[in-house]
């Protein structure tokens, strides 16, 4: 295998081999590890000496269940630390079936507003990149270029680009990479790294994976062991089973138990519940679909080899798409913490913010601190619209908004910001949950629920309970605990969604373990494996450090520690002695 | 004299007693060690946990020469760290005659978008605040509104107050204070602290000395000693003296001189000279009133009891006031940084600034990030006029730009932001003038070359010599020396430009010393009231690491390490060890 090193100041490339520190790396702590060693934590993340990382997990492009993803990696533009999103797409075992390790861009055009794409082929007996002009491109939707792209480099590619969000800078700018309808829907959202990418001028990578060699195996009988029981696991949990949870009613079947549990934040985090919830809750967009279309629609695969297929489709009362996927996060950002309930509206704002290549989270957390602060009332969707708008346009208003909530609370002197490092926070109340609370405050990513999703045993009762509402010092433990698991799973390129499974069901995991070191070679324990995962936090962590994060940036935002959130009216009280906990004992 | 505690959660207010350890302080140091002791540092700037506490300087109010500065303090919005921005004006030593030590300004209404004035008057046998509503002022300019404050209050009384960028909330927003024609000229610019006074809904405090009980000496003889000796060195310096260089040509003298050095910031810091620089100069300013008033016209006090009289008044053809005054940092932001060469253009920006309550360095920088991002060309005055109205007008790409530089620059993806903590640098390119460079980057305060003007010995030749060009360790202690002496002279109530005398001329350094001595009863040699300053930094140095700022924050921008500075094509090449040594050694 190889490390495919781009540099975008003269649109050279480069092989490598794998030095040997790499080689049993993957997917997060891949990028990770090589931001770390190659990346000056103080250089401005738009500036030519930040570097772009892409590696799909370590059995990515195996038939492992459910594990086509990548990892983007690079100093985020958003929180000014360092940044691991990943997504599941076609495009990331196209890039493990060529033998890619990793993808390093790097460097940045002399000229500005040049852009290119890069073609990434199998040449004979080795991975080659071909350049080409990219700026018929700029400025449109993706929606719109992504057939194009097709269209020029065969229905058999994958693709990866950035919107005019990526283009503008903004800290909310995600990676698109193509569905499995070839759509730009599956996303690198989070932490502005779609600007990374913009700022070296890159506008799509182009992956052909034909003639590539495909997967090597260590020990192939393992692999294969691992991967039965972790499909066996997939197929037998209540949420990730066919016609299960995830597979009816998508992501957005935690609606309604946010809601209940009084921990989904409403209009801006002004409430923990929502009047519209049931309105806009996964099984209302599975009746709507069965009445609009006239038939039950179960979900599909946002990636090739999924089991647990969450994602939906939403379709208009003439049954055509509005917009594939409409997934829990982007279903409340965009909805309940924006005060609207409408579906049809959620949905078509979701098609926008992947048109523009925009994070849903984060545009949905800012749309809300816009309407906090007067800018657009609550509830108005048709408002919301054209302000997402403004943002893919470029218009001034929307660069307030591309900035993320927190640059919209300085824009408008409003304190009530619900962001982690800049980072606007996803659908869970930390005031309500205090679990997730502590992953907000002291991931290395910002405010992220994937780094450390305690909701599991706090909400779900999966992997064992906690207490969501009760302050105690073992939520320090508990985050701790998923943080880790997190960074390696992030690692295998494994959806995290395989989790419900494996917390629940111990020979899941076992199976996870084993198809890694079916893969590697490697004999670790599933012990090992989280112990590696806390590795992979402390690379994090110390850049993060060098690039000037102290522990005062592993706090909630002030207005939570005085202002009661309704209906349990609790506020944030978890010392901070418990935030520090997490790292000061990793 | 007492504390006047002004509560804007219910309009209240106390009086308090001088605690001993605040007796021995006044100015910087006094509103440094209050907001150290009474703001948490994590506290959200606009919120209601951040303090704005005023205090005039020891001597304020005694017939000390040039000595009638107000410090302004609190947690900044702009930087995140403390911040303290002084003014002259009569407004300093009408609150130090009413025998108040200092104004503690804290709480925040409940209702948002409501405002008060606080009016300040000797009540028989103390101090008295009486509130009243001042929505009627709102939204309006501060030229205009002046004069109405003056009509209500009667002629005699000192206006502070805020325009419409602190009630916007702008990281960029001033309190202006009355210059001796009353109108709204003299700022505590720096920091945003004028948004910190509009959070609390305080659009003005007006402030009638008549009936204060004035200052009181512990040995008048020494301070009338000191005085004088004060008084003989700034007749004398040619700097200072009556038609010495600022009565004559104001604080754009220094146009010129920096050009000549290399070291003017022209066009966003991508030159260190402007082709323009000798049509905008202080010798300009004179030559053009000259001719369109028919006569030289030297410079006035911004403040009573001033011996150096720097500001100037810019008039148009008619002979009509366009404002008053041009300063050489606002000239040269809203001029030269701007590619701007028209004076006519530069003096109406100074005067919308003054008018919305706009710091003109933070604007003017702002305004080069936004041409230097395409928003408008270098060079466009009438497109930087229109952009200071959207400013104050609240409109969204002025919102941008209230934001500071840093902010124009996440907004357009722009890395060329030249800030330090987010401030705006001034006028003095750290490139070309390495121990400027040195005070930028680890002043508390940000980006300010009032916090230890190293341009005196590199440019000036004043307080010594050192080579501006020469990267020397030395700059260190050079930069230290002068922050050290500058927190304390800012404790004193003088302006910053005596040190131009007592630099060189031992007698006024020992006279600004004995007039302390006199003042407070202490007996301070000069190493101990440097010393004394060195303890102020400390504390604010220790509010900023609790904030959260560290070493990672006493950087200059990364571009300034890459990219070479015409004419002498220098880069940054100040090692951090260089810069760490500031305060490690303190």
């Amino acid at each position: 295998m190889w490390i495919l090193r781009i540099n975008m100041t003269d649109r050279s490339y480069a092989l490598e081999e794998v030095p040997e520190k790499y080689q049993k790396l993957g997917g997060r702590g891949l990028t990770s590890t090589i931001i770390s060693d190659e990346v000056d934590p103080m250089c401005h993340p738009l500036g030519p000496n930040n570097k772009l990382v892409f590696a799909p997990g370590i059995v990515t492009g195996t038939p492992a269940p459910t594990s086509a993803r990548v990892s983007a990696g690079g100093k985020s533009p958003l929180t000014g630390g360092i940044k691991e999103s990943n997504a599941g797409t076609g495009w990331a075992p196209a890039i493990a079936k060529l033998g890619l390790k990793a993808i390093i861009v790097e460097g940045k055009p002399e000229e500005a507003g040049k852009y290119w794409m890069a073609h990434i082929t199998w040449d004979e007996d080795k991975p080659g990149v071909t350049f080409s002009p990219a700026d018929d491109y700029v400025g449109k939707s993706l929606y719109e270029t992504f057939p194009q792209v097709y269209e020029k480099f065969g229905k058999k590619v994958h693709v990866a680009g950035v919107g005019t969000a990526g283009e503008f800078g903004y800290g909310n700018a995600g990676i698109a990479y193509n569905d499995m309808k070839q759509k730009p829907s599956r996303y690198s959202g989070r932490g502005g790294l779609g600007s990374v990418m913009g700022s070296k001028g890159l506008k799509f990578i182009v992956v052909d994976p034909a003639g590539g060699p495909g997967m090597d195996y260590a020990n192939e009988d393992l692999f294969k062991q691992g991967a039965k029981k972790l499909r066996e696991a997939l197929l037998e949990h209540a949420i990730t089973k066919p016609k299960g949870g995830l597979n009816t009613y998508g992501t957005a079947i935690l609606i309604n138990i946010l809601n209940e549990a009084g921990g989904l934040p409403t209009n801006n985090f002004r409430d923990g519940r929502f009047e519209g919830a049931a309105k806009i809750a996964g099984e209302a967009i599975f009746e709507t679909n069965k009445k609009r279309m006239g038939k039950e629609i179960y979900n599909h695969g946002c990636s090739p080899g999924c089991i647990i297929q969450c994602s939906n489709t939403f379709y208009n009362e003439e049954g055509e798409e509005i917009v594939s996927c409409v997934e829990y996060e982007s279903d409340w950002a965009l909805g309940a913490d924006c005060g609207i309930d409408d579906l049809d509206a959620i949905a078509k704002m979701v098609y926008l913010c992947n048109d523009y290549g925009l994070d849903t989270i984060e545009t949905g957390v800012a749309l809300a601190v816009a309407m906090d602060s007067g800018v657009i009332p609550f509830g108005d969707a048709d408002g919301a619209i054209d302000l997402i708008h403004k943002m893919g346009q470029g218009e001034p208003l929307g660069r307030i908004l591309g900035g993320g909530p927190a640059m919209v609370g300085e824009a408008y002197g409003n304190p009530r910001v619900p962001a982690v490092k800049r980072q606007g926070m996803p659908a869970y109340e930390p005031r309500a949950v205090k679990g997730i609370g502590v992953t907000y405050a002291t991931s290395t990513m910002g405010a992220d629920h994937t780094a450390g999703y305690t909701i599991a045993p706090e909400i779900l009762s999966v992997g064992g309970s906690s207490d969501p509402l009760e302050m105690e010092e073992a939520k320090a433990d508990l985050s701790q605990a998923f943080q880790k698991t997190t960074a390696f799973l992030d690692s295998t390129g494994h959806c995290l969604f395989i989790a419900f499974a494996i917390l629940d069901i111990a020979s899941g995991f076992e199976g996870m373990v084993e198809e890694v070191n079916g893969v590697l070679g490697t004999e670790w324990t599933g012990d090992e494996a989280v112990a590696l995962g806390g590795e992979i936090l402390k690379l994090e962590r110390a850049f993060n450090e060098a690039a000037g994060l102290t522990s005062a940036d592993d706090r909630l935002p002030e207005f939570m520690l005085h202002e009661q959130l309704p209906p349990h009216n609790v506020v944030n009280d978890i010392p901070d002695k418990v935030m520090d906990k997490v790292y000061e004992t990793l």
